[in-house]
């Protein structure tokens, strides 16, 4: 008996493997998130994490969500969208419930534009939101709400029309190339936006738009070194959602922050979150900032780490330690340590750093819990109240209470002992 | 007496090195190189290495030579051009004597346009000609010449009028990033070829260039990886020029090669060479190509490796494996062996895979006898037949004869035991 939920497991998790490898995402669209999003309806603010509600939101989080308040239209002072969130006026739901996911405190709403990747292997869709440094982190200042306007007026539709001349840009090139470029696609993807940048030049050209917008996109993505962040994380997503509901499958299928909770997803345990209190990150600030001002970890974007990237492939990516301290040993034992907990490596996501080996991919809930390793995320810190932009970033690991209390629903579930 | 001179070398170094770090390499212009080449005339062809006449070319040079006389129109035949050659009517001249460089047979006539970088800190003046991977190896078909001539009429037409909407466009920056970014700056200038094409883009779309034109260049510069190779050659030259000629500096200024020999300059023996027989490279071969087919070791390129670059941040660069063969592990030691034979470490350009310690610059002839330990050079390969594209790519090491030989010179000129 014991066996045999051992083989339906290992079957399970290489089934869940097997789609996050095949899977093949493709930006196909970048759209007002109203107008493709399931779900998202009008007054309603979707943010990063698990579930959450206005009173419990970290501060961060609480500030992102009133900027996307004032950006909307739905409140004309910060003093009015507090009152409306606390009338529950405001509906609050996580992006991961919407095949959704945002950076830092990850809010969307319906007028703003999100990619849109289809995985072509699997027909699912995945969306994510423009990341920026300062509305996701907090900040609802009207300057900081500047970027969400441009992107809105000029650079989403601009990028649209590239898109659709074009019919969409496979992302896995792009993603396999930047792997060996220095990035680890989560707080560094700066090769992927360079890439990105010249890819999207001669369609956005051809489609015609005009001078002045094209310009001022084009002047956006060379000089926006995180933009690719916002498509990597929509990839991710989309190549993580087949991996769902996989029967008896222990791989983890979501890890996300609000900046109160940790929370992960388990294939097997469709549906369901098993969270914890969000930890600190241990990182280096940025000047002004110190740790007495440091939320709790924040962000869909560990969905990176969930698919293989991010921490996973810091040894290939040593550039990002500058940002986020340590050394290149380190970083490459942190790859390493990653194949203990995962189901498998990639066959086409290789590192060279490696010796051309592939990307851990597949965390398998019982492994961590057997090894003692949680996953390591590479990330960016917000601050612990509501009003600023990034101020630092870093390394976290999850709770290993998360993973304990998935194994524990699991044997529950399964019927196991 | 011996220690007056030890010193003397020393601080001679310390400046050879000063002026080299000090470099401010700045592309100000992409121009014919017959209007900008000081001493290039009508039916000279500049060319990679130390001298050498038609007889003792090797045959990748030969077949490109005879590939510049059909671009420019000097000959209608490759028989033709053989004729010409053997009767005398071409001058040919090292590239290194006209403040130029040139990539594998480094082939440089009136007609070909070149990058024009300006050292800012100097105001020297170097220039690379394009890099492609046909004729430069020594193909002369009308095909392979095809590139040149897209080059000639479109493409560099295209950049030049970007550059002046721009002003110009510093490299070093690009060049910094980019060793973040996994280029080694020779084999693998990939990512400085993205952060080019990134910079290039909108001034080119301001300057007006008509559409057909524009898309094609920024096609060009999308889809040719090895791109900014004519970009850091033209630097490295700008940042190894300025040191030259300084008395009593053992610091090497040029290493490069034609296919039969190869030749290094030397500060404190300015104007001089220092040669032995090319040796053969170690590599990997492009399919159908094996090292029976294998020409010895060609190309200006090593300019790259003779300010830092290439061979010597080859642990920053492990992707560039999978085409020239070795380890990661071997790759960072390569670059680690490289501060035994070189003054000092720059203090701007970081290797993250190093622990963000900077390249070494400045090849100390004695300290290469001394230790034995010759530069490492990461180069590609040509045939030894005219008419053949590229075949490979590997890993190279100067003949020590070079060296000792600059030694026993210096020692002769300086008065040394």
């Amino acid at each position: 008996m014991a066996k045999d939920i051992k083989t339906r497991i290992e079957t399970a998790n290489a089934e869940a493997f097997r789609r996050m490898v095949a899977a093949d995402p493709v930006l196909v669209d970048v759209a007002p998130a109203g107008d493709v999003i399931p779900g998202l309806t009008d007054k309603m603010v979707l943010h990063s994490g698990p579930p959450v509600d206005w009173q419990r939101m970290s501060g961060a989080q609480k500030g992102a969500v009133i900027g996307m308040l004032l950006f909307e239209g739905w409140a004309r002072s910060k003093e009015e969208a507090i009152k409306l969130l606390e009338d529950g006026a405001i509906t609050l739901e996580p992006n991961h419930h919407h095949q959704t996911v945002g950076p830092m405190a990850g809010t969307i709403t319906r007028s703003m534009w999100v990619f849109v990747v289809e995985n072509k292997a699997f027909g699912n869709r995945a969306y994510c939101r423009q990341v920026e440094g300062r509305q996701q982190f907090g900040d609802s200042s009207q300057e900081a709400l500047q970027d969400l306007i441009r992107w809105h007026d000029t650079w989403a539709p601009a990028l649209r029309a590239g898109l659709r001349q074009m019919g969409g840009l496979s992302l896995k090139p792009i993603i396999a190339r930047a792997l060996q470029m220095g990035d680890e696609l989560h707080n560094r993807p700066h090769a992927a936006s360079s890439l990105f940048a010249n890819a999207m030049a001669v369609p956005m050209i051809e489609a015609g738009i005009p001078k002045e917008a094209l310009i001022s996109t084009l002047r956006y993505l060379a000089g926006h070194q995180l933009f690719f962040l916002g498509l990597s994380m929509a990839a991710a997503k989309a190549t993580a959602d087949p991996a769902r509901g996989i029967e008896y499958s222990t791989v983890v299928t979501a890890m996300a922050r609000n900046g109160t909770e940790f929370g992960i997803q388990v294939s097997g345990l469709e549906g369901e979150w098993f969270t914890a209190l969000a930890p600190p990150v241990k990182g280096l600030f940025l000047p002004g900032y110190g740790e007495q001002d440091a939320g709790l970890d924040i962000g869909d974007s560990a969905i990176t780490e969930t698919v293989g990237w991010g921490g996973f492939v810091l040894g290939g990516a040593p550039g990002i330690l500058s940002f986020v301290g340590g050394t290149p040993e380190e970083a490459l034992s942190y790859s390493r340590d990653m194949r203990q907990i995962t189901v498998s490596t990639s066959p086409e996501f290789l590192i060279p750093a490696l010796g051309f080996e592939g990307t851990a991919v597949g965390i398998d809930v019982r492994k961590v819990v057997q090894t003692n390793i949680p996953p390591i995320i590479d990330t960016a810190m917000a601050h612990k109240n509501p009003g600023h932009p990034i101020i630092g970033a870093g390394l976290v690991r999850p709770p290993l209470d998360c993973f304990k209390r998935a194994l524990i629903r699991f044997a529950e579930k399964y019927g196991l002992k």
